[in-house]
């Protein structure tokens, strides 16, 4: 594949903890449904699944926030439940009620069935990686994404969302070992997938492990991080003469900041929970850090939103050797006024010169 | 008020890290729907309310686990709601669908409006208290409890339960002084309250600050922790010739717990993330540690349940100066089988004694 050089290496250069003039801003579900242009392409699209499944479509949502804000880093717009889907669990999106598989996992019989799926049922995803590389035209890096083992998993035993997580833990502390044998296959299909949107043109990676932070302490580290470990060992390191980064977020997860960063990921992500000072302080700077902005700051007005971002900057501080992403601390919320993002973007930027670099 | 004497303080001695033979055990939300004896008293009395604000009946429930199962202290009866009912702000349960509030505080003038209520609105709950001490006979201690100022003020201002706390989060960083005004009469409320209940006979208190842990850090020390600690100053702390001890428990809050453990309170509530050797550890003993079994590893089956529970146990050790009292780290699930609380009592019962006195 030719590919553009890349004009704005902010985002992977403090990925690896390198000089940067600024702090690069990008935010998690930063093509979403706060934008009229996103709803208004869904509308186009039909559904939810219908934008996903369409590389054009993808590409188009993909694109949006980045005509709007000067962001340093596009992300694929996709779902973490196409992996499951290519599995045969049969995922649908009921009107308002979010993501249902019509064929959970719930037992020994269902869990003898599960295979790593063909990557060729996910070859939507890495086209629309292809298409979104050609139409960024190099101006900012792009990120592939899938979900953690353990947060894939959930959604396939519950067969939904879940307040309490009864049904997969009921498996862990039950039939530990079903749920070890699908986390085995979640995190080989897992490394197949982040493999096929790197070779397909992701530049960075991020798995999103959103619902590790439900595990106790001590199962946490059995049964979603060692899963996810298993995700970052397997994955291509370098493509394009460069490292591709790989960025682990856990929610919830500060507690276990410290095992996190030991996977061997470049980045953690960490919600607003956490002080990125005392962060910075217990990883001693040995991975760059992303977050961790509550996103209804956002809801604050502009002063609110300004004093909010500096609070960030200044818990990470003079950035050194460290390195600093600036997020939210999870999605953006689809409540949000598109020109709190505005501001938001804009706040970073100006703010953030006097913490790298000579100015420090 | 003549009473019985206390036949089973384990539980308050180990508030106040006195030697004791074994680990006390209570769960919150013992007396719930979990138990068919709970479901039919609930019945009998209409509604959640009616079961709250009928002392006979409130007595019934509070005592029903004890019946069934050697818990080493009773809970009152009751709901963090009934403060904000008791400020006129129209609580009502809606069939299946949880709280809701006819008049949530949204503005200036729903704050300007709100003021400290008379306790004689909550005489119900002083009345169960003391109804439910004389039928406890001294068998074990008495419970009583409050919601966090926080926490309660999301219920006010939200108006029902919610999954981004957009509303108070909102008003929290748009205009904060409103929401420190609600937060300094919830305090003094609370305080009140609490005091209340002490003198009708509670001889524990505990605060719930259930949301406190959606707050980024450094807000949650301002807009949560300042205030819990304002109700924990004002606390009669001395009845009936003993300590009337405190116990503070922030869901998600176990990156905070040196400083929730710093507002003199006797014990910290802990839930299932956090590691009760590092919580040991990191607060030297200085406060007793209440938790952490996760309410879903009552769903493992008994010897998921005994291995899980020893696991708590362990991981806090020997006793020694410390304290320890097992719990779960959040509320008991509706759908718990009676009889996994029966194999989990026991479990601690009999286990726990080689980490006590003398046979450490």
């Amino acid at each position: 594949m030719s590919v553009a050089p890349l004009k704005n290496d902010v985002f992977l250069r403090a990925l690896m903890r390198q000089d940067v003039a600024y702090t690069p801003t990008w935010l998690m579900r930063q093509a979403g449904r706060y934008l009229p242009e996103y709803n208004a392409t869904r509308a186009r699209a039909g559904s939810f699944m219908g934008l996903a499944q369409n590389p054009d479509y993808a590409c188009e949502v993909t694109l949006q926030p980045l005509e709007r804000y000067p962001l340093d880093a596009a992300i694929l717009f996709s779902d973490i439940l196409t992996v499951p889907d290519a599995m045969g669990l049969g995922l649908s999106f009921a009107q308002g009620e979010g993501p249902r598989f019509a064929h959970p996992i719930r037992d020994e019989n269902d869990v003898a069935k599960l295979a790593v799926p063909d990557m060729s049922k996910l070859q939507y995803v890495f086209d629309a990686v292809k298409v979104i590389r050609r139409e960024l035209d190099g101006r900012v890096p792009l990120i592939g994404f899938a979900g953690s083992p353990f947060t894939v998993a959930c959604y396939m035993v519950e067969g939904k969302g879940s307040d309490d997580y009864r049904l997969i833990k009921s498996m862990l502390y039950a039939r530990p070992d079903l749920l070890h044998r699908i986390l085995e296959i979640n995190a080989q299909t897992t490394a197949l997938y982040l493999n096929a949107q790197i070779d397909a043109g992701a530049q960075a990676v991020m798995i999103f492990d959103s619902w590790g932070g439900v595990l106790a302490d001590g199962l946490f580290q059995q049964f979603s991080l060692a899963y996810t470990k298993k995700v970052v060992d397997m994955l291509t390191r370098d493509r394009e003469g460069r490292r591709v980064p790989a960025i682990v977020f856990t929610k919830g997860g500060g507690q276990w900041l410290e095992s996190i960063a030991g996977i061997g990921c470049d980045a953690v992500g960490l919600d607003w929970t956490v002080d990125l000072a005392a962060a910075r302080r217990r990883v001693s700077d040995s991975v760059a850090l992303q977050g961790n902005l509550d996103p209804i700051a956002l809801f604050g007005g502009e002063a609110a939103i300004r004093a909010e971002a500096r609070r960030v900057m200044d818990a990470f501080g003079p950035v050194g050797h460290g390195g600093h992403i600036f997020n939210l601390g999870h999605g953006i919320s689809q409540f949000t006024p598109p020109e709190a993002v505005a501001a938001l973007v804009d706040e970073v930027r100006t703010y953030s010169p006097k913490y790298h670099g000579s100015n420090t």
